[in-house]
């Protein structure tokens, strides 16, 4: 049999042009002489489509859209991802669907049997588990059809009460078929390899496994989908980060690919590029625009929105203080030189004094502080968004992870921004971005990379004065927030207990700031936002 | 058997503060000569601690103080609830449980069956669902303990796959007690009355119902626990928005209580100045700030605010522009003189001509639009995080659920705050407030009431040039938000389809703001925030 994996880039809730896509795929697949067309997990309408799952006629219109695509299926048999309501009224409402569509209809449907609901995932919020296990007969194969999460039994991160595909290999299928939403991180690529293959060589069975690609705001799908034989053997693999379209033919013989890990600070500038390049293209922005500070964090998101959406499109503004160094501004025009950027010097000195003076019933013979140095850093917000409002260029908020952790960050300032580019990028990788980016000539000007990072809020202030060395400081972030560990037990692994207690504190009592942050491409398997639900008012 | 009846008012997290709380509580139990005391639902945590489930030693701390509070059940019975561990392996690594504490250990543990995951719900993300329904014998009594939403069984929002109460009533329990964490809403009184009723009625039995109270910064609880007897009469019932203590006697015959029907404007009235109080209490916090424009959203605001923390407490903040009409600098100063708050008038021209000068080298020659418009309400957002950074005063956010909806706010502007108060109250009902807070004497001058709205951020602006009149909108806004009726389903109601098409249209675009904005007090069945899950980058 031929069959042919469309691993595409949806647009979530467009379901007319979600269609139009696997149409277009499908019939790109009969040409191909491909007796099966497989598309991804809840194709019909992009993974996660969220609430909207909650309003009848958004699953209609997906049902509707489906039939529309069933009317393609003469002469190949497609499986599409869809919602589908639950008709028994026993348990939820919808069901997360594989349609299997031939002779022109829906002939069969299949369920999703395990929901993740961890993470950024929240799918018993919306569907019932399967519970009829079946295979379906294509072309005299047994085929069992599966759902992302379905192959993901074993894994430790959520304990499910039973595996389908042991219930599923009692009918000794010939052929195992997953559709996925598969997101990535940074180490998603092997350990989804692994629990494929593991898979297969436990029942026995070749896999076909279609992910998705694309980024939907802040979740990032790889795509990387692929064909792998009953012994385990990787014999076809789908692109990363793009569009591809594949034909397997399962009575031909392939030769073993090799599995290629990449460099995770590789995986990461693509990743993040991705990022930009599908919230641009898929909201219809075309420009934009970022402060840019003559620090590394701006430096590094200027570059990427350049390899994103062309140089032609990022705008820098520097926006000087009477606390900014001279060479932080020549940095930045350096900077814009070498990447191609138009930019614009607009120094907040001005508007810097006439804050004060607005507030100086109020302030007068108080000390320069906190309240000071923010409102630099809100001049500049006020500053940006009124260029984006005027031109339409779309603010890039340029924070890191690290700051973001510890709220070494101005809310309403430096938080600004419509997506956040690096905000699940700690600082110690903000440094092997910059490098990577440099790889081949020095883009990032050297004295960017090499200077002490600084706020330049006040006289003199370099980060190091508040906060310890990035390189520890990012481990016990890491064990804290990856790796969910407790004050007791990130001090066993041989960090001081002062300075692990001082940081978790500061994570804690910053939740606040990050309540209203802008959305983060993630790249890590725990991003601020949606995957990671920290009470806001609490004692913890 | 005499029962005591526990409403308290938890705070997320602070295990050591909830525990002694308890033991307090427990303590007047036993003076009363209780044989048992009953506390809410995830007592020992407050709920809902979200992600911090995910760190095993904070469960490991929960389980820690319920032993230690088991060695005060010498001669009283004691049920708490604490997330506990499942044990088996399969499934969920959590339980929802009500543990019950006699003879100074945890002697016997119930789970929760029905685990909600819908609207600001998300139990199945943590906890495995019970299977084993059992009665534990109470001094000679069969009691069937359940925890919160295993008695909604009946409702449609959720299709449940059984009804534990059928499972329960096998064993014939003379009594049913239900510890709860059932969130308020301007409707919820009557809803949930109805549905312990019935199940009392259905079943024939007596239910002790304890509920939590208190703000978890967006999510009311009201309280209202109660007894009602195996007729479906209310026989005992506890305080809204307050902590209670009761004692129930099994054998005593009580009069029947008359359901109270409270009106919606006085519910909503009460349940915002307790949000803003437990707000303030439980971060610590003792002083707001507010700009106060002399319209009516930051009026009533202002109002709450002074009676949530006290007059003293509340400082306003006046920051006409050249736009400001006289009166509402004029109406402002009143208000703030009615109330007893401190104000002070900032006016903003200077730094909005600073702004100006500032950007001239690119907005020369272009007109006034949207941009200028926003540096205004931007301005005004810097003066009020400053003089919050100076002086530790908490800004509140004035923004109204009508406005929020259509986007008719400016980001990082007029939408900045700690809190936002008021942005799950449409406008209609932020005008029954005004009235409302009005019912004695004209506190809001009426001359802020009778205005025609407007945002004052160009010459002669109105809120009704651009959107339709409110008591339309808000409508519109209703069926699409609380009751999630789609385009036709609306226009079928009497509405004009170009205008709803408009309206579902704003609402959608401007979910980029609503993604920044701060915590919203939830007195709605659907409000923006964790409890509707939109996605942002979508072609909805």
């Amino acid at each position: 049999m031929k069959i042919a994996l469309a691993q595409l880039n949806y647009t979530i809730a467009d379901i007319v042009g979600n269609k139009e896509k696997i149409i277009v795929a499908l019939n790109k697949a009969k040409d191909s002489g491909a007796e099966l067309v497989v598309f991804s997990e809840l194709s019909i309408c992009a993974y996660s489509p969220d609430d909207l799952l909650d309003y009848t006629h958004f699953v209609n219109e997906c049902t509707q859209a489906v039939e529309e695509i069933a009317k393609h299926a003469i002469g190949i048999t497609i499986i599409v991802g869809s919602p589908t309501f639950n008709a028994s009224k026993n348990g939820r409402k919808l069901y997360n669907s594989a349609c299997i569509l031939q002779d022109g209809i829906i002939k069969d449907t299949v369920h999703k049997t395990l929901l993740p609901t961890y993470d950024i995932f929240n799918e018993a919020r919306y569907f019932e588990e399967n519970s009829i296990f079946k295979t379906i007969d294509l072309n005299g194969k047994k085929v069992a059809i599966t759902i992302c999460e379905d192959l993901w039994f074993e894994m430790d991160r959520f304990n499910y009460l039973g595996n389908p595909l042991d219930e599923l290999s009692k009918s000794n299928p010939d052929l195992l078929i997953n559709i996925s939403a598969s997101p990535f991180n940074i180490n998603k690529k092997l350990e989804r390899f692994k629990v494929l293959q593991n898979a297969c060589m436990r029942y026995s069975v070749p896999l076909v496994y279609v992910n998705q690609t694309g980024v939907h705001t802040d979740i990032v799908f790889d795509g990387n989908s692929m064909v792998i034989d009953k012994h385990g053997k990787l014999i076809l693999q789908c692109e990363d980060f793009k569009e591809d379209f594949r034909i397997f033919e399962t009575d031909k013989n392939y030769d073993e690919l090799e599995f290629k890990e990449r460099d995770a600070t590789e995986l990461m500038h693509e990743a993040l590029i991705y990022g930009i390049q599908n919230f641009f293209n898929k909201m219809g922005f075309t420009k934009a625009i970022l402060g840019s500070s003559g620090g590394i964090d701006s430096a590094v998101v200027q570059a990427l929105a350049s390899r994103a959406i062309g140089a032609e499109n990022v705008k820098a503004i520097l926006m000087p203080s009477d606390f900014s160094s001279e060479g932080s501004v020549v940095d930045a025009r350096q900077l814009s030189e070498n990447l191609g950027n138009s930019y614009e010097v607009l120094p907040i000195s001005n508007v810097f004094e006439s804050f004060g003076a607005t507030l100086k019933p109020m302030f007068e013979g108080l000390e320069f502080g906190l309240a000071e140095e923010n409102i630099q850093a809100r001049s500049r917000a006020v500053l940006l968004m009124a260029i984006s409002n005027k031109f339409g260029h779309i603010l890039l908020n340029t924070s890191n992870k690290s700051e973001m952790s510890v709220g070494y960050t101005t809310l309403y300032g430096d938080m600004c921004g419509s997506l956040s580019v690096m905000g699940d990028v700690y600082k110690t990788d903000v440094y092997k971005l910059a490098r990577f980016i440099n790889k081949d000539k020095e883009i990032i000007p050297y004295s960017i990379i090499d200077k002490a990072p600084s706020a330049e809020l006040r006289p003199n202030q370099k980060d190091s004065d508040s906060l310890p060395d990035y390189s520890i400081l990012d481990q016990i972030l890491e064990l804290y927030i990856e790796k969910q560990k407790g004050l007791e037990e990130i001090v066993k692994l041989g960090f001081d207990s002062t300075l692990v207690s001082r940081i978790i504190g500061m994570v804690n009592r910053n939740e606040y700031k990050r309540f209203q942050a802008p959305p983060i491409i993630r790249v890590s398997s725990k991003a601020f936002g949606r995957g990671r639900q920290i009470p806001l008012v609490s004692k913890w």
